[in-house]
Formats: C-alpha cells, sequence, structure tokens
C-alpha cells in the first residue's frame, strides 16, 4: 500500500485510490501555526530540519498517501543569483526587466546554490523510512519567470506579458536559462530521493493556447521529458488550464493535475485517454460540512474510476482557514470508499 | 455609422466591425487622471455631471464606437441598504455572511436608491446628441453577491463558497434578491437611455460547469430574458469562461463576451453559432509597441469576419498603466482594417 501514489501516477492497478493535497504542509494544521508563530517561513525553508518536520506533518497528522516537499517556488530563483523575500508572499528584491539583466543571467549548480533542499529531502527520507514517498516539487519554468519578471504574484502580471508580447526573444533566452536551472534542481531532489515530481505551472492558466505552447509548454515539456530517465513519476500541474487541455496532452509527464473547473473524465479524454489524472476538489469544499465533504469525495471517486488512474488530490492548494477536522474528514472518505 | 455597435450585437450587417473597450473611461487617459487628482472616485461615481464627463472621455479622445456608463459594479449594493468603501478597491463595509442577515434584505427601487446613476445616463445621452450609442451595465447576480458576501475581490472568494456549497438555500436566496435589483437597476437604466446593456460576471469562471450554471447562470439568464422585451441588445461576460462556453450558450442574450484564452471562432462554435461574439485581444497587448498591435488587430478582424456578428473589444479591461497612445492606436487598426 505504501507505494499507491507511485502506481496510481504509472496508472498501474492500486488496492485503493491514493490522496496527497497540495499545500498539506501549512496553515490549515495547528503545528505549523505553532512553528511558524515563533519561526520565520524564509527560516522554515532554509532550515533542512525545520523543513523536514513541516514535510512530515501532515503525513503523521492526516495520514495522506505522500509527502511533498515543504519549501517555496521562488527557492531555485538562488541558482540565478536572485534575491527572494517574504512579505509575506514571496518577492524578487529587483525583478528582471530588461534584456541587459536577462542576458547577464548566469546559472549555478542547485547543489551548490540552494544545498538545503536536498538535505531536506534526505532527512524526510530517513523518517519516512520506507513509509508513503516524498514527492519532490518546482515551478514550471513558465511560472517561475513569471515572478521573477513580475516581482511578485500579480492578478494579471502585466510586466511579464509585455516582455512576452513585446520582446519575445528576450523572453525564450530567460526562458531558457530557467529551463536548465528547473531541470537541474529537480534532478538533484531525484538524486537526494525524491520519488516523483510535480511541475507547478500555476499561472499558465492566465495565456491563450498558442502562447501556452510557445512560452509555457515547450519548456515545461523540456524539463518533463529529460526527466524521463530519472524513472520517478512525473505531474504536470496547470491552474486554471480547462481551455489548455489538448495542447498539455504533449507535456510529456505521466500524470497530469486538474482543477475543479472541469470534470475529471472529460479532462482526460481532451488529454488523449493517456494519462493519470490528480485532483480535483475545490479547495472551498472543505470549508463545508464534513457530511457534504465525504458526499463529494465519493462522487470524485467514483469518476476517477473511470479513468486510466486517479490520484485523488484537490484542484489547487488546501485554503488557510480550512478546519483541521475538515481536512481529516476527507481523507478517511477517500481511505473508506477509495477500494478499486 | 452611429449604430454599428447595435447592429453587431444583433448580427445584422455592418459597414465596419465596431470596437469599444472594457474600462476605456479611467487610467489610461490623462484627462481622467487629472480628475482623480482632485476627486475621489466614490465622488465620480455619485456626482451625474462628473459620471458624464468620464464617460464621454474615451469617445472624445479614442473615437469609440460606445460609450459605456461610468459607474461601479458595486453602486446597486445600495438599493440593499448595503453601505459600499472604496479603499482603493470596492469594499461592502458589512459583509453579509449569516442567513439571518440573507433573510432581512430588502430592496428598494433603484431610481429611489440610487437616482445619481439614471440622471448620468441623462445626461450622457443629451451630450452624445445621436452620435454613439452608449451602454448601461450591471454585475451578474452572482458576481455582485461575491463581493457582499466576500465584502471585497478576492482570490479565491471563500466566504462566498462556503455559503455556496455549505447552505445552498440561502445562497440562492440572496441571488434572486439581488438577481431582482439588478433587473431594476438595468430596466431604470433603460428607461433614462441606455441603448444596450452589459451583464459583468467577473467571477463566475471561478465555478465548475454545475455550480455556474445552478448558482451563475439562471440567474444571469432571469435578467437577460426579462430584458428582452426593453429592445435593447444585452451582453453576457463572463471573464474566464472558456470551460463554460457550451452552459453560457443558454444565456439569453444577444452577444457574448469572451476573453483572449479562447480563439473567438471556436466559442464561436461551442455556444452553437447563435450570438455576436465581443472581444478579445489580450488588454496586456497593448503594452507592446503600436505596430505590433496593429497586426493584432488585424488578424483578430479576420477571425472575427466568420462570426454571425463581432463587436471588437479586450478580453478585460484597459490595465491602468497602458499608454493612452497605444489604445489609440488599436482604435485607429481596427477602424483602417475593419471594413467588412
Amino acid at each position: 500500500m505504501r507505494d499507491l501514489l507511485l502506481r496510481a501516477c504509472r496508472r498501474q492497478s492500486v488496492e485503493r485510490t491514493p490522496i496527497w493535497l497540495m499545500r498539506q504542509a501549512g496553515r490549515s494544521l495547528p503545528e505549523y501555526r505553532a512553528l511558524r508563530e515563533r519561526t520565520a517561513f524564509v527560516t522554515l525553508c532554509r532550515t533542512p530540519e525545520l523543513a523536514a518536520q513541516v514535510t512530515l506533518q501532515p503525513v503523521e497528522r492526516l495520514g495522506v498517501d505522500a509527502a511533498i516537499l515543504f519549501s517555496d517556488i521562488l527557492v531555485p530563483a538562488e541558482c540565478l543569483g536572485l534575491r527572494v523575500d517574504f512579505n509575506p508572499g514571496p518577492v524578487v528584491e529587483t525583478p528582471l526587466r530588461t534584456t541587459a539583466e536577462i542576458a547577464r543571467l548566469h546559472a549555478r549548480p542547485a547543489e551548490e546554490a540552494v544545498p538545503f533542499v536536498f538535505e531536506t529531502v534526505r532527512i524526510v527520507r530517513r523518517a519516512l523510512d520506507g513509509g508513503v514517498p516524498l514527492i519532490g516539487f518546482a515551478g514550471a519554468p513558465f511560472t517561475l519567470c513569471a515572478y521573477l519578471v513580475e516581482g511578485r504574484g500579480s492578478r494579471g502580471f502585466s510586466a511579464f506579458k509585455t516582455l512576452l508580447y513585446g520582446d519575445p526573444a528576450a523572453a525564450h533566452r530567460l526562458l531558457d536559462v530557467v529551463t536548465t536551472v528547473t531541470l537541474d534542481y529537480l534532478e538533484a531532489q531525484v538524486r537526494a530521493g525524491a520519488q516523483a515530481v510535480q511541475l507547478f505551472d500555476t499561472w499558465a492558466g492566465l495565456l491563450d493556447r498558442g502562447t501556452f505552447r510557445e512560452f509555457a509548454l515547450r519548456y515545461a515539456r523540456r524539463v518533463l521529458e529529460r526527466l524521463a530517465g530519472s524513472g520517478v513519476p512525473r505531474i504536470y500541474f496547470a491552474l486554471n488550464g480547462a481551455h489548455l487541455l489538448e495542447d498539455i496532452g504533449d507535456c510529456g509527464a505521466d500524470a497530469v493535475g486538474v482543477d475543479w473547473r472541469v470534470d475529471i473524465r472529460e479532462a482526460s479524454r481532451r488529454l488523449g485517454g493517456r494519462f493519470a489524472l490528480q485532483g480535483n476538489l475545490d479547495p472551498a469544499q472543505l470549508l463545508a460540512p464534513p457530511a457534504l465533504i465525504e458526499q463529494r469525495a465519493v462522487e470524485l471517486l467514483v469518476r476517477g474510476r473511470e479513468l486510466p488512474g486517479h490520484v485523488f488530490n484537490l484542484g489547487h492548494g488546501v485554503l488557510p482557514e480550512t478546519p483541521v477536522e475538515h481536512v481529516q474528514s476527507l481523507v478517511e472518505a477517500v481511505k473508506r470508499h477509495g477500494a478499486r
């Protein structure tokens, strides 16, 4: 039962649908909030013992079928010598705006630039001791570049789009460097012990299909295809990507995450039936009473049985205000009703 | 040529594709910024002479083919006795959170509660004096309710979704009252002289199809169908609604706005070919150099010729940082290349 997640991602048979939750480590857990009261977020990310502790909290509290590395999507920016601050969301101190700034970028090996990440992976693997698998992760090149140019999360990412639309050559140069960094960063996670990887393309849903193919998909695919040799299952997740599914079919992953906006069976058809699907309960459903949560979980499990493979998850991260009992009742419902 | 917009919405023949731009009145115009330097936003909305002046600014400066009433989407909240503040975005002072608060709601006639809106419409119509038409607008019931419950714009609208998922009966009661207000508000705009109306469903794109049909579409359709008798063209716009197009086909409008994420011809097919389409250039395209803007405009005009009707617009509002010369070059490009 320990490798349910890995088998489901590979579309192999499983005794039960596995479940893990995006942002399962975080503010919905009282033990995380207690730790954050005395420790800055950036310290949690950069201190292997603490990051490992946070990574393991949801495994212990919730009994999910996988751990996912606790870190921030912007950490690999340090491989490019860019400083990231948290205020409270991630902020790039000097966002990249000019072609000269982009041309000057130079990538250092991740193991040299951010060794604490891989040490975290090693500690977590030792602690899990053959238990549930550990998922490594990175932002997809498009999404990481969106932050590097914009400086922070944004509704429309207009500075980044100005670059894409107004100077596509510079945008491609930036995406190329960031793709190299992302690949190196994920390969180093796998070497340290990550048993699956997820590539988060949080901002790809801002794009139309043509722009997505040109600036997001081709770079995500490069990362995912080159990771094929590592032997670990690779998950690609584009938030708000319902209009991109036919294109996402070319992403080269084993499994595709989808958000709650689309029926997971329709998503599978539009992806060509070639992927395991991960998702896709609306995180806001966890704010409703537990009896309703169980009902929604059962409905999704039933739909999931029609797929080549199903990893139960939310359509986006656990909302910070979610009562932990509600998260627990979801995991219990999936375990109770998820037998295949 | 003055009624190009009205004819395009009705899928009648036009000599040229008409253009107007969501948020055409606003920070991209120097004359608007000058006015705002000495006047609070809320004062602009509530003072008919000023709101009319702002409504007319883009007609004069840009030569667009329609004016759209300058107001805020939350103004009709006042018909329910709810106070709205601007800080800087709209904020509902006491958001609706309990069923008791919802049960107590009582709708006053819009002409009594917000007479300044209709006075603005009358002033604008007199000033336009048979020129381009004036579009009235309102938020769709779902979107207005999202603000009333959440209190302000939000990434995930979790308080509102808690109501939808956890207490659907209370949500329907609220949507029902707000639908009555919205219809009354738009009918009063038409009586005052609005020659078309647009219903903005800015947050509908947060929903999956089933939830959209139950909580958003049925109320938008009620408003749009009851406005059919008024004789003015009715436009429905759901931002980020690419995954909802088959459902939006039941909205009962004359024209459907789509954002940039979807090819406007694909949108038309998925809507059943029964609507004029409005859109759908990415507003961030206006941050690129004018030569590129012209190229994108021509491409979209060509696609638009395959539609039953096409109103050129952006896929969302003009970004505040857009240079006014770029907006002008878009309007000029559409006028130069838009002949049918």
